[in-house]
């Protein structure tokens, strides 16, 4: 199994201290991690087989903290598919002339899709292969560029026949959202003003956002377990699809 | 107009002193930078807008050299598409379960192919839309996975189409070869036993191949102008497709 961080937020935000938290956590999930940084329409992704806690590249990343509207990162305790780079997750493609971006948590059993179309897996594991025959039924779905309204009706169709396979918490974006599927672990914080101080839960740090969030930035985190010791995550139900825009969730 | 450097050994080298020749050519070419590792089947792709002079990301890639059997970078300076991340090469996109990365030097007039299949720009530079087409009619061309040899063959075929919309230079892989296509300027360098010391062109930086290089070691670079002072680089004609793998130009 694996561990997810997801963050959506209504502005460019550095989420290196949420990342200290995930990394914080690597010794057991030491093999490889991943992380994914949209810039508007443009994609900067990392990834590296060596733990987040032994990465030279983690360390180059936490020194040189990205601001992003959307991120997800990813450490790796492989269950499927060997220790390698084209094994780590995030994984990317590109659809209707955007990027998508996806970290998948959990294990699948018997699950091998006709993969007929444009997406073809380059690693060997279920998350890679799920993730591509999402994309292959999300681009036959539309025949125009969809909304993300539209992209979610076309998600909670398909999810539920990945899910019967095994434990399948996924995170999903397009740079525009950030789609949040839950099966056996996965909570959620949406951070919003009045802003205060607050722990991670993995590691001696604290930081308090009063100092320098502005009165209207939203931010949403989604992770496998909660970061923070004093805010209030809430679990996601089995099933459940949380979206995230604008660093709000969304009905 | 920008610039290109490639690589391909037949065992994974590490290319730092070349980027750094590469990187002191950036003070004119400061619209951005990025850097394509394979291993393997896997992609390291680190792409920033800034200039590889001053990116905090171009100088923690200098200090952790990364050894690698295809590589792919670009400096840019900006001629169609604004400086932003969407539009910095290289470009990557998956076919056939590999995954494929491109790099463009030139300038490309009235090139607005009709991109009916899987692979849109994400970015709006003629560079990606060439990468695109070139995408979209490999996958067209061959039913099964094809061979380096097929692939070629294909390549003659397609790249005279995008050539002919003006200046060319472009640099693609899938991991198992290097393509090099020469339009205005591409220089071509084999290096192999017996190996020797040289110096970079653009800064003051020598380094003595002899010492590390195994006699059995083979490497081909591609760069637009030679990296180095004391080596023989041969200059591609126009319209000429060099063809790179196990480090050495095949026919």
């Amino acid at each position: 199994m694996c561990q997810l961080l997801g963050m959506n937020a209504n502005a460019p935000k550095d989420v290196m201290f949420s990342f200290a938290g995930l990394a914080a956590r690597a010794d057991e999930h030491k093999d490889g991690f991943g992380i994914a940084f949209f810039e508007g329409r443009g994609l900067r992704l990392f990834v590296d087989p060596a733990s987040a806690r032994d990465s030279l590249l983690a360390e180059a990343i936490q020194r040189y903290p990205i601001h992003s509207e959307v991120v997800i990162a990813h450490i790796r305790k492989a269950t499927q598919g060997v220790v390698a780079l084209a094994n780590t997750h995030p994984f990317a493609r590109e659809l209707w002339g955007r990027y998508w971006v996806a970290a998948h948590n959990g294990n699948l059993l018997d699950f091998q899709p006709r993969l007929h179309a444009a997406f073809r897996p380059v690693g060997d594991t279920d998350s890679e292969r799920a993730f591509c025959w999402l994309m292959q039924e999300l681009a036959k779905a539309h025949c125009t560029v969809p909304s993300v309204a539209e992209l979610t009706l076309t998600l909670r169709e398909l999810l539920p026949y990945v899910h019967r396979h095994g434990s399948f918490n996924l995170l999903l974006s397009n740079g525009e959202a950030l789609w949040a599927h839950a099966s056996t672990k996965l909570h959620l914080l949406e951070r919003r003003h009045p802003f205060t101080a607050t722990r991670l839960v993995d590691a001696d740090l604290s930081l308090d956002f009063s100092r320098n969030a502005a009165d209207t930035d939203r931010v949403a985190l989604v992770a496998t377990e909660p970061l923070t010791a004093d805010e209030a995550w809430q679990a996601l139900a089995a099933g459940e699809l949380a979206v995230l825009q604008h660093g709000s969730r969304v009905a």
